[in-house]
């Protein structure tokens, strides 16, 4: 793209939970802006929107750019990251004067905010902030999210990584669980809140028999007796069984199973320390009386950059390398996406820009119909959707057989 | 080796817990075995000595020697596993005469073991009642064990794959659990109900800054004043804390943390479910008052083969395929096990014989000295120790981006 002229420097933040490719996303911006003749200064802001309210920016131009490429193979946020949401400014402005002096103390001119829903939230009141008071100020989205529910865009980078990482890890467990001759029952608890993605990409694990032989997603209500009917078939049929399950599956009440007081089944009837999967294994366990083992992947799901999808990465540093091309052919309000073709001619992806305003706060989840209708596994259509994601495996290198991650030197400016 | 002829059949089998390499030693002992001409058939015992004792035995000579290859890069036990306990053969010689007439049917004068103390102790009472009923078959134990506290051997095969995956992970949940700038304390929970090992290797992670700020071994009583005490001078030294602890973490009385009944800290003081690492969050929580989370790396540390050690794989092979030597040379009673050498000239392996009576049922833990002395970290003695073990990543192959695993055929003998 052409450049439409507007000399400034230019902040990169971070913003909610981390993934083992956001750090992709930003080096895409901070390799791009350094290469721009309009970009007079690349800052990192310090924790994100906390660190622009803080004046804590660091400049990435005094980083050794051979070191910067390792944010390609670094998970979690280099740049520091917050779970600090904006008020509205038509409410209570004043944080968007103080960004309105920080961006003024420096000359800020281009603003790319990457993370979640909140975070385009936050990209999008800035925006039009700026534009309100007159403030020349280009802001642009650079998607993030492992959960994939963000509206408009095919998927979001940092869900083929975790994705690839659920699959991988539910094929070695399945192998795992399935090699004594007395059977096990083997449940795996995947994040997702609201959106079933990332549990869903379990079946992935499937293409070569090794994949879960029920999936609960909490985009249908989950019902606990039909959920023992349904593992206590599995088991007599087959000896053995493998759950995925997602954080936040829920009763047809909308309180989540994580959350609800036990059931007498456990024989305490209060609430208990541990995640699903072992209140899970605990009510089968009471009910079969198998072996039963719980697993929880925890923050392990979304940092695994040892195993992340090459084909995530590089789309991750596309994002952030278009948000400034973007930026810098004049556009301000959008978030960069992706729409993608998968058919006999394999998988395309392209990059499009999202209107912040419809991204901020909607969520994607997955469709209805691709729950198989008993509710306890997923169809083909997903498998089609997911599997061109998580192609081709990361070239992190190793330093004495350890990832060898980046290690900024963090020069703040004055 | 030369070989004193010895013409029959050979029988491997795998007991015990699975790790992401004792396919890699079932291998050394299938090739080796099937290219030898004094070996007739290799059988796989189908679920270890249960396998033995129903006649279960897959023909290795029926399957694509391709697809056995894969071996090198399958986690688990793929020709089952089983936790059966032999009984002394002065007391009760059921099994053993069972045993006896399997391997008279089909003519096994070879017998292979892989797995850990207790297999070593099956081996070697096999290997006794053989002599002693003059049965001529010779007997190789072939190491793994994740836990590495099998006696006499440098180390066993599968503990690297583990450690390299635990360090891997470690790095990666560190910068994870350091992204916000209001602090973190993170438990992660690692395998070893007797020896540290495993835990101590999350040390290898602080190589390059990712590592945890404290390490509790079982080789060390625990107290849970000074645990709170070291968690919370870290805490408030760097604003976070990252901790690796052992399953087997006991009191000065012997009992389990993980088992005793929660202490007053929690309000309720009964057991509850959910691993060691989710009951000392909630110690922690309660004494600090700080965000915790805990991290269970369960099965996920040995079954991780995508993360294999490089050198893990190579030496397990090649215990079985010494194995397989020293058997076809006239030996018997023996287990393969490694003498490493550690110095300027860096890292050398050899392959040695041990004897099976010496090695079954004796406990290797981390040496004492090896534990700092306030007993809540390990010395740069055991990063010599490990560091070497873990080195070279795995050529497991993908298919669909996920990893290619041997799938057998498993034709049964009659």
């Amino acid at each position: 793209m052409s450049e439409k002229a507007l000399v400034g420097s230019a902040i990169i933040g971070q913003s909610g939970g981390p993934s083992a490719v956001i750090n992709a996303s930003a080096y895409g911006v901070i390799k791009t802006a350094l290469e721009s003749k309009n970009i007079t200064t690349v800052y990192g802001a310090y924790h994100g929107i906390v660190g622009v309210l803080n004046d804590q920016l660091m400049i990435m131009d005094e980083e050794d750019p051979k070191e910067l490429e390792k944010l390609l193979y670094t998970p979690s946020s280099a740049l520091g990251s917050c779970r600090y949401k904006i008020a509205d400014p038509d409410e209570d402005d004043t944080d968007y004067k103080r960004i309105l002096e920080v961006f003024r103390k420096h000359n800020v001119r281009y603003f790319f905010y990457n993370g979640g829903n909140d975070s385009m939230d936050t990209c999008n009141k800035i925006s039009r902030y700026c534009a309100k008071v007159g403030y020349e100020c280009r802001v642009i989205g650079v998607p993030k999210t492992i959960d994939n529910d963000l509206y408009g865009t095919d998927h979001c980078p940092g869900f083929a990584s975790a994705a690839k990482y659920i699959a991988t890890s539910i094929m070695e467990v399945s192998r795992d669980s399935q090699v004594y001759s007395t059977g096990m029952i083997t449940i795996v608890e995947c994040m997702g809140r609201h959106a079933g993605w990332l549990t869903a990409a379990a079946a992935l694990a499937g293409l070569k028999g090794d994949g879960p032989d029920l999936i609960y997603l909490p985009e249908r209500s989950f019902d606990m007796d039909q959920f023992i009917a349904d593992v206590k078939r599995v088991y007599e049929e087959k000896g053995d069984c493998l759950v995925a399950v997602s954080e936040g599956i829920h009763y047809a009440d909308g309180s989540f199973v994580s959350e609800a007081k036990t059931s007498g089944t456990d024989g305490f009837g209060h609430a208990q320390l541990g995640g699903l999967a072992a209140r899970l294994a605990s009510v089968i366990k009471a009910a079969l009386n198998v072996k039963v083992r719980g697993i929880e992947l925890s923050l392990l799901q979304r940092c695994a950059s040892h195993c992340a999808s090459a084909t995530d990465i590089e789309e991750s540093f596309q994002s952030g390398k278009r948000a400034v091309e973007a930026a810098l052919s004049g556009i301000t309000g959008k978030m960069v996406g992706f729409r993608c073709q998968r058919d006999e001619n394999g998988y395309q992806c392209s990059y499009e820009l999202f209107n912040l305003a419809d991204v901020a706060n909607t969520e994607k989840k997955v469709p209805l119909e691709w729950i198989t209708p008993d509710g306890n596994h997923v169809t083909d259509d997903f498998i089609r959707y997911c599997l061109p994601l998580i192609q081709g495996e990361t070239r992190q290198s190793k330093v004495d057989g350890l990832p060898d991650f980046v290690h900024l030197r963090r020069v703040f400016a004055k």
